[in-house]
């Protein structure tokens, strides 16, 4: 033992006479480890922790643990799992478990069929080593041949037949079992007697039949579904440990069996064993073995220990492996932390292969700054991820280049576009997407007749074709603005609407044309977030004050009379009165058919719209008034919105439509003959400001799709996709229907539907999230269903408009949520001490954050008034007078700052790059122009401050 | 050196020569901390540290972090302090501090009165030490004695100037604050050659005059507001590390001054500094010397180390300290924690006594557990804390003892429970009651008129005599359902109600005596939390039932025509037509002196009451609705409901009052004279139905309110109180006025208006719950302010109902809220999976919290149909009844169980702890008898499986 602890202190605590290299054990694994990159992978581990109980007059194995990746226990007396958690450990008890491993017997790739020949192989092994007299062998093995009991969930039915059932063991009595939760009268002399007496019986029995353990797995262990949480390939470790009265010293084993082998009633669930740790002690020292086990078991799950643990040639080796353990390990301050608490997995962890690079001689520098130092302070230095296109849109200066390049980039995926779509996720998505689409028509456009079945067929027609064929057409708000603006201005100056909206449709699809083949989509490269949440938080005010518009409208439409005295009901009515005869023939001389019967009319009984008709007049208090309606609707209104912002989702709204179209509109718009010739020409300009604002609109949308954490694999076609929609913008002119582009809400809701994640994570694990299920097949089922809602109408048509509102208020303030930009503006208001640790607020002082929040304020405010005035007609320069105005932040703020609030302008980052090469170059020459009394490179074991 | 780490095998990692005692680290800490208990606690220790910094062509050193009890980092980019963390720190990175202080200077008691000459002394040492070479001497004094710049909060306006300012040091040129967030382009060697140039510049100097540091604390120092969270007898530790380039290995103090001295600059606040760590190192590891110095400063806070370090005698003291420390630590895995992560506080702290006890000989036993193992599994034995009702409520088995004892233990207190009144507390929490009050009143009672003169007068005179005056007196449900009972009940058989009542008051009154002088209070010891749950969710259930019964009741008062057109609004109308003249003349035949104008009256003119009045008939479709009101009381009702949960507090509502008592009602009810004699005393038997009732309404409450977690220190006075409730009863009977006991939710909200926390916590620590501000003036003054309220009615009349019903209704869900049953009862509806981690849960399995829950369902259920029944008048035996059950309920659960679940019952209680001490008897003489190999006390190092 001295030696051992002899070692301990070069490895752990010192490393005097090697300083320049690696530790010891660093080397040791990097021998095991490193080399071997291209070997198989080794198996997961799932570790059960078993202890010693007596159970009436039975000693039985416990479950009273188990990991697959964090810690569950048993909760004795709750008997159940506890939550997954974060292994603390007491550093003690790593320290004993360093002494068991170098003290105890370790038997390395035994072979091992059946428990308890590899029980009597361990006893062999430690009376041969003198570590145990002989005449302990058959009570030991007595002992670890114990029946395992395991914490198995119980079906209801049997639970619901337990209900009833006296409790845990405690009510029966408190000495029959030791372990649970309240055993306060059990005393270790009783259960020292009792275990005498099953010794006594040992001696009767005198055989193997002793063995209490079955050879096959029981039906609970293979019908257990905790299997789910394990991986296929996983393999199991066994901890034992318990106390008995015949021990005077620990008996400690560590084996590793040759094949993994499913050891009959060992472990919970059907998982091969590989790995056994046993640890029997003499009595009163439960807790500490109980310590100990959890640190081995804590050990195994380690990503990096566990490579060790298979790996291992011998005994150092695996000290190896706790000496590096230890090294990482986290340290919580006794006076600064409960130890009772249990810690929740964090939703990030270290990546095993980081900490296995270590022992690659390659990275071997990159690891330096973790362990021993090495550079100047470089905690916080890592960058926000930068905003990466990909090189879709770099600009490639041929004609259709781009074009060109997203067809060839596409075309190979276009089979696995629909076969990949065959799966049950699908149905959830189409359905979700198909309500909200029918949202975003009803509100933009229109669902019902001719409408529906262009947007039907364009839409159709893009997911079958578009590059990006994730992505959701419908109207959008910024579209329609412009629209009305339009619509106005042509009024106001006597043209033909639907033929200049026709001409305007024409040149913008041929500036769309001109755009793709100059590869025109580039540019949105500058497109960074300011201008993204510039436009998409205008997006979200259009929708939240149009909601607002409308409810506030019900209550000029239908009015109340707030003067309303209940009493005075005699006094409200009202009645028509028939006019003046004289007049009334005057006024209504069209009605040529019915005038005979005027003056018969019984004038008390018309309707409202009758009265009106027939030229007789309205009188009384109530006539005004419509009574409950409009606090109906507002009641609808409301209740939808917290409704739905409970819910956290609009899956159970349904919705109501409206009559879209213009009754005195054709099938088709013909090109000529309404306006004069020149306009045809001059709508060039007017199209120019609708190309821009069809650009942005979709390209914006499809940034944000195509953003790096979406983790798209079939790459981005911004240039096909750019190309279909001037296509059928052209066609929607021809109709004379809405023009339609990418819905960044709807387009994100499509994602969000389809992503895909790990199924079989360990308990308390975060999922991981593997991608995007990318394919045509739910966006052409959208469109179809879309179609087939024709049908629907005489349903929809019972869900009052209000509802409606409601939900495009929660759709307005629910987009906001996700905004930086919002955080941010919330922020003002917010002490200090209060404001949520945002990444940015840890980099850029407070004063830069406000003062950047303000200016989007002032650009949105702007925007917004420009919208209402005569101005508006030019609202889509104005976006891309955003991407100047970011441009021009650039002297304001440092790109430091700007790193984390916005995104860096490609050409400064291009410049920083150069920069940064130019640094590294020089640095790299200084050094070794004037450092020849080089530091060492610090090694990864503590005290390299004393080289 | 080598001996050092010698030593460090011997304390942390073994212990071989002294298996049986304490480890030589804990009896070296034993000797300096065990022994001297009286003397004086060690004042705080607020820690900073500082980092060396390049700032433009200055050296200068940067506060980077500081502890009062956790971390707080400096956001170098940000600008600001981050949150307080729990220092997580790499076991690394102590193990170097240790090494650290074995082989620098530790100077222990110097005469310190100035930076420069501290300085001075420590390099003299190590230059006598022969550690370092006297050519150093200069340059590391010209280090040590740069400016200190610290990172304070700046006041708004000069963060408002600051606005505009370019941001971080870094937009200027990264070379120049080497720290902040993103100085990717500095290198090592523009700190070099920097640093070569101020050498340069210090042997020009030759003086002096290169120390940077003023004497005396600057004004930002002086008004820095950080020095409210230092506690007043704080002194400051500093902590100093860096990197420079003339070192060849690290230089390293540990100085402890005899006297704590105000050091000018150099600390952020006017603290008086007593330790100062310096670590500089040669260049390239200054990560490794920030983690050190994080270690040094950590522990510095440490309670028990900073003890440690106030007295150490030598080296080997701080040594021990650190082993000390290192034995306690808590350890994360690896692999399943990024040490990135900052730890939020905890919300509770091991207390530092219980770690200090470990070196107090008597209680080394008990500390067994924790550290060395002992014993049998004890993690989890801890019992729920007992349902305490302390010597209060014994039985004192003479006339009136109770009361005396209640009289006698109170009246010490009088005076200070009028002065202890006077604190700007009690404004809020009298505003607060009295909004509580009046909504009761209304409710229950009556606000306006003689009712409020009473209520005020009885509570009054209860806040100034009573027992326990944080206790409020109200109308409550329960009282009211009964009174409400008895009132059909007298009406049914022909009996005056309010004689009826005057009678009962009295029977009651002096049954409450009876109850006084027999001390039957001390019967509550048996409602446990079954009961007062059981309890408190009828009353809550009574007051939601009520609010949704008024809110739908104003739907039949108000009704709403559903088949509204607005398009037949003229068809809607309700006039007023005259009776026939024959009938009308002997319908109205009171109406006297206008009968002779009702011929000619105007019909149509007249109002809905005139009209019903003169016995017109009301002819038309809209007679029977009222538009708009019956919605907007519901958005009022829910919009109150919604607002009020927003808010989660009430503290924004005005109430509306009802006209309560009955217009035949006189100020004084007589005795006699309208009910036969014999009401007289049958009357005792509903009397004494409502004694039960009032007793448990009263002493339920009273029981809440003396909660142990109240931490109320002016004792009970539970008989003193029921006499004052008689009294008040038999007062109100004869004004026929409501009868009031305590009302549980409003002496709560009293009670948690008062609440007392400590100001001065470190920062992240949560405050202290010091106790409530027991005295009587807040009461008193709530029933002023409600004898004031008559004048405000003309006020409130314009409150609407609704608003108040939405009050009652959130009154009642949250007061559900806070109850355990309901949080098992929403259990029952949820997955095990994601079930909250309640302690009950750990201990008690879950079919048996849903059996336990059910049965409480149940008895609530039968409770609540029986309330519906003619069986309601026995309504508050029924809550006797609930005592009766729990009875029983321990023949269904073990005491186990029911500890968690509720709260053992007395005799239980005390059997039990009868049987423990028979255990611990018996436990002790078997030990005694048959462990004659007495295993050894487990020691508190490590290794102690070996012996």
């Amino acid at each position: 033992m001295e030696d051992e602890t002899g070692r301990l202190d070069q490895t752990v605590v010192g490393n005097k006479d090697a300083p320049n290299r690696l530790s010891p054990a660093a080397e040791r694994l990097r021998y095991i480890l490193g080399d071997d990159e291209e070997t198989m992978p080794t198996p997961t581990l799932f570790t059960e922790m078993d202890t010693l109980q007596q159970e009436g007059d039975e000693l039985e194995w416990k479950e009273s643990a188990r990991w697959v990746k964090f810690e569950e226990k048993v909760e004795e007396g709750g008997e159940r799992w506890s939550k997954p958690h974060v292994s603390t450990l007491s550093l003690h008890s790593l320290f004993e478990l360093r002494t068991c491993l170098q003290t105890g017997t370790v038997l390395l790739d035994l072979e091992g069929y059946s428990l308890p020949q590899i029980v009597d192989d361990i006893i062999e092994r430690q009376i041969e080593e003198g570590l145990i007299g002989p005449e302990l062998r058959d009570k030991i093995s007595f002992v670890l041949l114990r029946k395992h009991r395991h914490q198995t969930k119980k079906p209801i039915h049997r639970s619901l037949a337990d209900l009833g059932k006296s409790g845990s063991g405690v009510t029966r009595s408190p000495a029959r079992s030791p372990a649970a939760g309240a055993n306060f009268n059990r005393s270790i002399e009783d259960l020292r007697s009792k275990q005498a007496a099953n010794y006594g019986r040992l001696r009767l029995a005198q055989s193997r039949s002793m063995n209490d353990i079955a050879d096959t797995p029981s039906t609970d262990q293979l019908k257990n579904k905790f299997m789910k949480k394990i991986p296929r390939d996983a393999e199991a470790s066994n901890v034992l440990v318990g106390e008995v009265d015949f021990l005077e010293k620990p008996f400690v084993a560590f084996v590793r069996l040759s094949q993994a082998t499913t050891l009959g009633g060992l472990t919970e669930v059907p998982v091969p064993t590989r790995f056994l740790f046993v640890l029997l002690g003499p009595l009163g020292k439960a807790k500490s073995y109980n310590e100990i086990g959890r640190a081995i078991a804590t050990l195994m799950v380690d990503d990096l220990f566990s490579d060790v643990a298979y790996k291992a040639r011998d005994r150092e080796d695996l000290i190896a492996g706790i000496d590096e353990f230890l090294d990482e390990v986290i340290v919580l301050p006794p006076g600064e932390w409960d130890p009772k608490i249990r810690i929740e997995p964090p939703k990030k962890i270290p990546s095993a292969d980081q900490r296995k690079s270590v022992f690659n001689l390659n990275e071997l520098g990159q690891m330096n700054g973790t362990a021993g130092g090495g550079g100047p302070v470089s905690e916080d230095e890592e960058m926000p991820v930068p905003h990466e296109l990909g090189e879709e849109l770099a600009y490639t200066g041929r004609f259709c280049g781009g074009l060109f390049l997203d067809i060839k980039r596409k075309l190979p995926w276009y089979p696995s576009d629909f076969y990949e779509g065959f799966h049950i996720q699908s149905i959830s998505a189409v359905l979700f997407i198909y309500l909200g689409c029918i949202t975003n028509a009803i509100t933009f456009g229109g669902l019902l007749g001719d409408a529906t079945d262009n947007y039907q067929l364009s839409s159709f027609l893009f997911c079958l074709f578009s590059g990006q064929p994730l992505i959701i057409l419908s109207s959008t708000g910024p579209i329609l603005i412009f629209e009305k603006l339009l619509y106005e201005f042509s009024k106001n100056n006597g043209i033909d609407y639907m033929e200049l909206r026709l001409w305007i449709g024409i040149h913008s699809c041929v500036q769309c044309l001109f755009l793709v083949a100059m590869d025109a989509s580039y540019i949105i490269k500058y497109m960074t977030r300011f201008t993204e949440e510039g436009f998409s938080s205008l997006i979200s005010f259009i929708f939240i004050s149009d909601a607002i518009k409308k409810m506030v409208g019900s209550f000029k439409y239908y009015p109340i009379n707030t003067d309303f005295k209940p009493d005075y009901v005699t006094a409200y009515k009202c009645e028509c009165l028939a006019p003046d005869t004289s007049k009334s023939i005057l006024g209504i001389e069209h009605v040529t058919s019915e005038m005979l019967n005027i003056t018969a009319l019984d004038w008390t009984q018309l309707s409202k719209k009758e009265c009106v008709k027939y030229g007789g007049s309205l009188v009384g208090k109530s006539c005004k008034y419509v009574p409950d309606l409009a606090l109906m609707s507002f009641i609808l209104f409301f209740g939808t919105y917290t409704m739905t912002v409970t819910l956290k989702k609009f899956k159970f709204s349904r919705y109501f439509p409206t009559k879209p179209t213009r009754a005195d509109r054709g099938w088709f718009v013909m090109p000529f003959g309404k306006n004069p010739w020149w306009v045809y020409l001059a709508s060039f300009v007017p199209a120019l400001l609708v190309t821009i604002l069809i650009f942005m609109d979709q390209q914006i949308s499809a940034v944000i799709v195509n953003r790096k954490e979406n983790k798209l694999k079939k790459g981005c076609g911004y240039h096909l996709d750019l190309i279909w929609v001037g296509f059928l913008m052209a066609a929607c002119s021809f109709m004379g229907l809405p023009w339609y582009v990418a819905a960044t809400v709807i387009s994100i809701a499509h994602i969000d539907s389809l992503k895909m994640e790990s199924e079989s994570s360990a308990p308390g694990e975060q999922p991981q999230f593997l991608g995007v299920r990318e394919q045509r097949l739910t966006g052409i089922l959208v469109f179809v269903l879309t179609g087939v809602s024709i049908f629907l109408a005489p349903i929809l048509q019972f869900i009052p408009m209000p509802v409606l509102y409601g939900v495009f208020l929660y759709m307005g303030v629910a987009s906001l949520s996700g905004i930086q930009f919002w955080d941010r503006i919330k922020l003002i208001m917010m002490p200090a001490k209060h404001q949520p640790d945002f990444s940015y607020l840890r980099h850029v002082p407070l004063r830069r954050v406000h003062l950047f929040t303000l200016l989007q304020i002032v650009c949105l405010a702007v925007l917004w008034i420009l919208k209402s005035t005569f101005l508006a007609i030019i609202f889509p320069v104005m976006i891309l007078g955003l991407m100047v105005i970011r441009k021009m932040l650039d002297m304001v703020f440092s790109q430091h700052d700007l790193a984390w609030l916005d995104d860096i302008l490609p050409e400064k980052e291009k410049k920083k790059k150069e920069d940064e090469k130019k640094n590294t170059k020089k640095e790299k020459k200084k050094e070794q122009l004037c450092a020849p009394p080089k530091p060492p490179p610090p090694s990864l074991v503590p005290l390299t401050l004393y080289p």
